[in-house]
């Protein structure tokens, strides 16, 4: 079969390796569409995410969907261990000993989904309901990130929402604040091409990222950037005693951040990190048409063009969401 | 009357001023003690707190007690309009035109309580409840700013928490976590003295400053010493989805804050400033000992030897609260 | 000008009344829509509102929208004293001195919005945003309940809810759920015709209210009934810590309900009254069509025909919302 | 041994049984004290707990005390699955198979500790921390419960309490606020015996429960008597928006309640059912002092003597908490 793989800074690969063969409890997805991810990125251009540094080949890819003898299904790329505090308490996406496809976090490292077949848990796998095709169920991982960080916003219905960076998960959270019945949702970006996938999905404001932000006086903030100054951005533009969601990854280490404004403002921040039981919230709502995430993905590409899907994916002045096609045709 | 007053950086002087006279809806307090905060300490040495800068002189001090026609009582140092969005909401603390006893962050300044006598408006005083003295009191603003501290962090009843910076204020947040139930306290700061203060009020365990604090894995943590290392302290010595209370002023622009940890370990990070009605919860806190806070006050000097009071409240190897006396003997 | 007027149980009558003058800060309403509550009905049948008797004839009506010098408006009909301590703490609906268009609560009645001209404060009227007509915003005031409800359940974003009571009311708490983003809900109704407009609003599931709701397991339930029997089916119907938003008006004195559910299921029960901000949220809501409500309102009646039309809103069977059209034509 | 059984309504026997062996994974406590419960005296005389009915003979009991191999210990007495929803979303109390010592909710009973040994899992047992002995130890199982229900109503810190209810569990729920901070504390009871034990452990107030509750506009209330016009007491004895926690387990089936005021008054109510991780809260707080409960226990009895405990701790006018001894002067 086909494989994605990161060999190291700048070394992407697209080899073919052996058909893994499922154990007991487990299936066997053929892969159809696999989304990248800012992760993926990461891995290829830095051989690393953070601190997570590559130690051996890492298949790349956590955002798939394919078939299992021929259902169409989503898959769940966490893993937990059930035993911990975090997961006692609800909280598996925060298991200390969880895992998560096609990441270094850990070493031997979790291969992931970028590949013709993947052998998951069963109970990884999440058949689509009606009227929920592939294509469009590529982009449920990187929704339910959203949706996550939306939840951790409380009820925002009618709330007027400041989403610092139009990338795909900044797209992805205005598409998911609207689902949840925001009533503004101002949107910042360093780019006017983001800004309009951001309109797209239903942004009702949009600004450049290097104006000021006070004005907007939000009740909350998203932080989809991952940058100190988008951070620092979510803390001016929302007003006294409000709501920042942390959710774009910042870089390890100190950043730069106007924290003091946390305390003279005596703002909440709270960080959103992947996602748990979302993925069952997120696929319904893609059925159905409440989370309307078509612009988006703006480029399929075949996986054997891998390495020009990456370089598309990393340049935010001509794309947004990039899928990879395992099956083109198929 | 006497009255302590910031002429700028370095220039604090012990004068002599017109006794004010009250008009309709005020009253004259008589009063007794003021305690030297942090903020009073700034204007001395800085001429400034943060962005606010010295523009007249200014008479210092917002933690008074004292007399009305005999009666004692405790001030409250803040207004607010009543009108804005945050006082309709509740939250008078935040009102975006509201005052502060002895503040330049409004021109003119609002001048403040180290003075003999000092007029506010009938509102604003507290009678202290039975059994409750006017030395014992004089701390309970800032004792009010821990409370409200504490509160924001919920109900921390046999919770571990830890508490960076054990100064005034972080000695009186460990006996407000006490007084709430709080089960282990464990207490950081750069110098032994002040962490012999935290034991004195309830910490179970203290390290010095400079020593990890991962091994903690509190479930709350309440930055007291207002520094980017106490803030970065508190999101490293919390576990995954812990809760941060940010209540130490921190410097004004950036600050170098580990606020990936926010993201990765989904932290929740809340401000807290000044405080509303809880004034109105620490009085009989302290007179029915609930709240035991008498190891804070190290000193309590004449208000005639204010600038000997003020260098010794600036060095913390010797002191942690220190009172000025307006009424020695009285 | 034309008045619809409860003088006693069961005597309603079209009476011609002078034409109200607005005073300072005041505006004169020309309505043209006015919604028929449940509770205008309690006063046309029993002349009375639970402990609120008639003690003077009264002009009904709460559900009015109409013109201010040609510009569309809908009114908000709730007054509040900004002082009490509920006002103070941002729950005007809950002011302890508040009134309400067309109730006997207090003495002299506050008198309500079935006439011609209708004379509020300048502050009680919103101009309707573009894109939404009088005919769709006459059931504003009712759908800010609803959404005050939903607001109450907190994130309901792919969730089951069980709502008992498809009047008026529950198909709009419905419509209300749709919004937010709720997964399943499932409507009860003692009769088949409402159950059929709840499902054209949203409903996912309905059932007789004579069923078991044992098997919904709701995360959510909305007691929309104002049935003791309602509220017991809420509290078998959600499972074991789930929350019951008790919204439909009980009756006064002790009713009948399996409270000790709450205690051995540790059941969250939370009332619903009214409402506060929630119709600035649901007229953009209204507008943009993410509100659809649309068959709630089944027939419109000239206010000369209000006791056919009483009569019709009295009847589940034959209508839901049923509204009094004061300038038809117009 | 010794044990305690109930073989019917007005039933009960002091039987010698076979002592118990621990299998794999179990220990045996040498019981040393045994709390009488309220369930335990409903099969007692009624021979049954609601809808659970003695289907063949249950050693009684559930606050047990003891020693393991001579190490004092507590006994945690619920059981969980850990498989079910409610278990892993943290909710092992509410384990939708679960089980409970001393119980007939299901079948074979699940046998309880009034025995002079049993034998439980090694995970039930807790070791007493240091200062706290097995007799002040004997409330930790009740003191959990009220702590858990004081828990549900938030920070209680500096707030007005109503609590109906001065049994054991009501006295219990008033030093559980007292050590939360609560501000003051209204107690009723029909009896003037339980008033003065609930003064004796923290009540700021008392009053009989046949007076009127409007006047004491409470915060939060605690309803700990079990009856219907307890809970109807403390919706009325609630300001507007205020919270009720549900603890006194009422008769099944259909209740008389006030339930309309929980609509237009917009209350909460919070059920609270048993306890989970709180026993671990409870001990230290017993051994420190912060939890202060002696005068609950009014009498200790040899478990031979069990009839004539029982018949004292059904009679509020002469006992609050009874317990038994199984090893006097042991």
């Amino acid at each position: 079969m086909l494989a994605v793989v990161a060999h190291g800074a700048g070394d992407l690969r697209v080899e073919h390796r052996d058909e893994p063969v499922p154990g007991p409890g487990e299936v066997a997805v053929a892969v159809r569409y696999g989304g990248i991810c800012g992760s993926d990125l990461h891995y290829y251009r830095h051989g690393a995410v953070g601190d997570f540094r590559l130690r051996e080949p890492l298949v790349l890819g956590h955002e798939v969907v394919g078939t299992v003898d021929g259902t169409p299904v989503a898959v769940h790329p966490g893993r937990s261990c059930g035993e911990c505090g975090q997961c006692l308490r609800g909280s598996r996406h925060l298991c200390v000993s969880g895992g998560y496809l096609g990441s270094a976090a850990r070493f031997p490292h979790v291969q992931g989904g970028f590949a013709g077949t993947l052998v998951v848990p069963a109970e990884s796998v999440r058949p689509l309901p009606t009227g929920l095709d592939l294509r469009r169920a590529a982009v449920a991982e990187p929704a339910a990130v959203a949706w996550h960080a939306v939840a951790r916003a409380g009820d925002v219905r009618g709330r007027r929402v400041l989403v610092t960076g139009a990338g795909p998960i900044g797209c992805l959270v205005v598409a998911a604040l609207r689902a949840a019945g925001a009533g503004e949702i101002v949107v910042t970006d360093l780019h006017p091409g983001p800004l309009r996938v951001a309109e797209a999905v239903g942004a009702t404001a949009t600004q450049a990222a290097t104006e000021p932000v006070e004005h907007v006086e939000a009740d909350v903030a998203v932080e989809s950037s991952g940058s100190p100054a988008g951070l620092t951005a979510c803390l001016r533009g929302v007003e006294r005693g409000g709501l920042v969601v942390a959710l774009g990854l910042l870089p390890p280490g100190d950043s730069p951040v106007a924290a003091n404004l946390i305390v003279t403002r005596e703002l909440r921040v709270t960080g959103s990190f992947r996602f748990g039981a979302e993925l069952d919230d997120v696929l319904p709502a893609l059925a159905d048409g409440r989370l309307a995430v078509d612009p988006v993905v703006t480029s399929v590409l075949p996986a054997t063009a891998a390495r020009e899907a990456f370089e598309l994916a990393a340049d935010p002045a001509r794309s947004c969401k990039v899928l990879l096609d395992f099956r083109p045709g198929g």
